[in-house]
């Protein structure tokens, strides 16, 4: 079985880190593919970048399903593309936003987002408006830190814990949600530390709550609505 | 002062319509710019559709900007690149569906949307809650004719005011909206023809309350707020 | 064309000054007439005021229809007499908090009210939730400044501009609205001053806002829905 | 101790009924006082017939504090002038629609409520809104008998069942509520009747639940808050 | 008649003190029987507490009604059994916490509950959901007191107190309820010490409301909706 | 890795037939233990069976921890004790309630839940208010069936199938979950009939729905938050 992770950017300097990390997530019987886009944005943080990225998205979707993937992941938190991919392809596609959403929504009675810039706020308050769970989303809380300066991981920790702490005192969050794909690998260590703090709460990687979503769609053998998600009428498109 | 009107898709068939009907909507000083798109769908049918449209329609809107408009309308009920485009231009984007929806919010205790086909009720429904007017609608409803077989008007008319009946009756709705921009022209006609047969209730054309708003918010002196929809950072994008 | 604007008060202190400021926001063709009332309270600042503004609001309201308006604006952030005059005149009817509040809603995630006293904090909300944006409204603050105080404009922008700066940083509004008709003439210097300390956002005029809502129903043709706002019934009332 | 119930209607045709079902409905060392307007409506069926009652209706509140009542009931299921009664004295005051309405909430996870006129729906669910119960409110429906007709309780009865049964069918409604406080006297024998039918559910009487609210209050030693319901200012009013 | 107050927890502590508060709650023809539980544990401080005490209050609620009471009060904020009693009588059960914010629902725009320990806030929040006022919940706050040392009364009422403040001024709370039964006999002074404090809103006492809520159903002859709550099935249990 | 799954009533009938499911649903590396109640009732049909069989299920969960199982799962749609678990254990407990329609949430705009017995409806639309999801559920219907008859399969499948035909085209949902867990082995097969009748949708097993959430917690390293399900404080309880 294998399935396909879709990077919605044009830059390569993740693709090896996630592959590695998501090889980690799922079960061994499972081959974890990860692309990246031949064109649009370097990073999604923002409406305008995410429209941007959805068009060789979905190409990137039907080929996988061509290709025989099992499923696809949009990999970035404000699910870009999500909706419009589950039209065209007859495969399961999650995103990585209402994936680790739904998760936290069972662990405790409210939650946060950490995310990268104020420039997505919205976004993800509107991913938790139309997946149903916004009732249970206490804030989204930004660390300031571009996507692409994610890198120094040392930094987007303390900035994150720092954030983390002012969920949990100040808007009441029982759980956290690492608010940005680009976060990978420190959700475990971010938990631990929150624990030494007092702070017994999950802390969900996005990136790993969707895989595990995927991997459970496909072996529940169930995918998304067809009377939500109807496939496009032929028609002309240029 | 001059508008611009970007229709949404490739199609050049309902440019004329559309730029005689927006001449009679706004005041005598509004020029009203009518354009399509030079790459994208045929007609906006669902997400898939949408996803496709957007990335010409944000080339547009900057072009809007540069060329002088005061503000643009994305006129599609799904609101396409709207958010994106208030991303992009320092000047007030609205869509065709929120501008409706808001009105007929105010005119009575619920409302119904009659629209296309299946394929889009979701997407309606989600715009009314990024809205935040979802309280306020009964349903969505269609009439199932293709956008571009709307030219039709007598059986498009025919099939609105069946569905509207099942709407005041069945959904309680109160007032009604039409669900596409391409049912230019009809609204009067089905809110008279609803009047003699005992419904006495706003029918709101959604193109006609894109232009009116619009016109308020360039009157007012307002735009989209920058806290929301915040600039593109600069960025590699290809 | 000719509109009616009622001050729902017995003062006739600001009608010159209502009566110049709506001429510059509705077109040359559209008269609007200003009138106060003959009997009620000296401003609305509270659930009583608003209950003994009414009877004659509605008489001023039939009145305007019997000579030739075209619609009816009730001049008060809490819409008083809004809902009741709708079913005694077959024109439309607006409200200044729903008009403001309902555009508010499309230009960010979220706004926030800033009133004049504590009394009608909870008149406002109710306003959001019978008009159904109530999940967009941020908060609602106030100057402690009477109505009839607001006549020292320098003092009501300072203590606007005081209040609504707490309103974006600590109730996270992405946009405002002055909450009291009489707060005339101050919406665009306020607007440009959050925009020179840092904040973009939109500052809506509530009479403005109502004007161009009147104006944009009127050119629409639609009005109140007979199916919710119901003709009384012939009785005897005395 | 003694409590005022205002009917808030120029008719005096129900007093004497008010009046001797209030005194069973409350302890034996409750006085019920009863008194009807001096101007205003014939009955309440509209928001311009609640608009006309509630100025004479304060000012019988005002009076009943004065006279030593410990509190005050406003006997019209859209609660005129409740909100406004509770600025002006510093007694309890309750209405029968909210009273009912939260009572219900508690009964089954949802109620209908079933009224004279469709003219009142968007007014109950108002008041549903603003009390804050309308998630638990299944439907409003109503038999098209005006208030002063239902003096015929046979005719009432049977339409009241009729609609009740629909409402439970129909609607999924587990509790009912009996929309107007002129449904006198029938609440035992309806839901006794229901009962027989398979559906034993509760029916409420508006009447009797402002009855026993008010006298809970009062034995409670709590009233309106002063935070939401503040003391109209001094001020000119004629 | 005679009603059944159970506290659901094996402490005979507050028996005597249960008995002779409620008998100045209720009028004089109603008997208060009060009885503790024969297992389960010391006190309800969250789930597992709750969890426990449910089996033989049920056993309780079905001897109240063997033994002739008109009514059962399960005497814990959290409500513990009140739907499963409500399955297996055939007289109306009430809980301390669904009556007591049903209440303070009708008297402000909003409430806070101050309760005991932070363990309770996500089963005080889900009360709120499930009886439908939680859009009036403002908060949730605690005074970081055990039950069982509630005892020290004047402690209790300081803590009281100065979470009270908090929840008017950083929460927007416009009426205050006590969040623990065991907070018995200080709704009054609490009430009248924030008022002096420049806060008249209303505190309720939980026990009070429970007292108030369970006598006004026996009057009105209305209890628990069987379309909800039907009785169990007969099927083997041990 | 070894997980829990606890049948919370005391009928060994299903034991083997749910170890061999769960042992499909799980990775290879997964050991399932399944275990049913020593005392409790013989199905969870209600509030009072959920309350009967809580205690032993609590024993049960704190009994699986000791043994090394890396995870628990309640077995029954209501989530019988699942809160109250989260309390006691140190490992994550999830519901099958919770787990399927948080799930459900994510493939389409709405999903309904067809469950047994109408007892059970409103027990069901609470697990989604406390979860978070309600806004998603389109309704609650039922097969009419005991759990202990779901053992004729091929009658449960006609019914459920009926039932699942009405929540589509009367209650739009577009996903559906089976609303027992009793109902095992049949979701495929009436995913694929559904089809074959023009409706593609998910419909979702609680019983897998449980087990790869369940999986995925675990796999990701986290658990129930402790800032909501706070450890029990020693006390007294017998």
């Amino acid at each position: 079985m294998k399935i396909r992770v879709i990077l919605p950017t044009i830059m390569d300097t993740f693709n090896q880190e996630v592959q590695q990390e998501f090889a980690q997530y799922v079960g061994k019987q499972v081959e974890v593919d990860v692309c990246h886009l031949d064109y649009g944005p370097a990073s999604v943080e923002g409406e305008y970048d995410e429209a941007l990225c959805i068009p060789n998205l979905l190409e990137k979707a039907i080929a996988a399903e061509q290709e025989g993937c099992s499923g696809v992941i949009s990999l970035c938190f404000a699910d870009p593309g999500v909706k419009a991919a589950r039209e065209v392809v007859n495969i399961p596609v999650v995103g990585a936003g209402e994936s680790s959403m739904l998760i936290a929504s069972m662990l405790g009675k409210s939650f946060s987002v950490v995310t990268v810039l104020p420039h997505v706020i919205h976004m993800i308050e509107n991913v938790s408006k139309t997946t149903g769970v916004n009732s249970k989303l206490a804030s989204v809380r930004y660390v300031d830190i571009p996507v692409l300066d994610l890198v120094d991981k040392a930094k987007m920790e303390d900035a994150l814990f720092a954030e983390m702490v002012r969920a949990i005192e100040d808007d009441k969050a029982h759980g956290l949600v690492l608010g940005c794909t680009g976060m990978l690998g420190v959700a475990a260590s971010l938990q631990e530390r929150l624990k030494q703090h007092g702070y017994e709460v999950p802390v969900i990687d996005p990136s790993f709550a969707s895989a595990k979503m995927l991997e459970s769609l496909i072996a529940m053998g169930v995918k998304q609505s067809r009377l939500t998600y109807m496939p496009p009428r032929q028609k002309w498109r240029k």
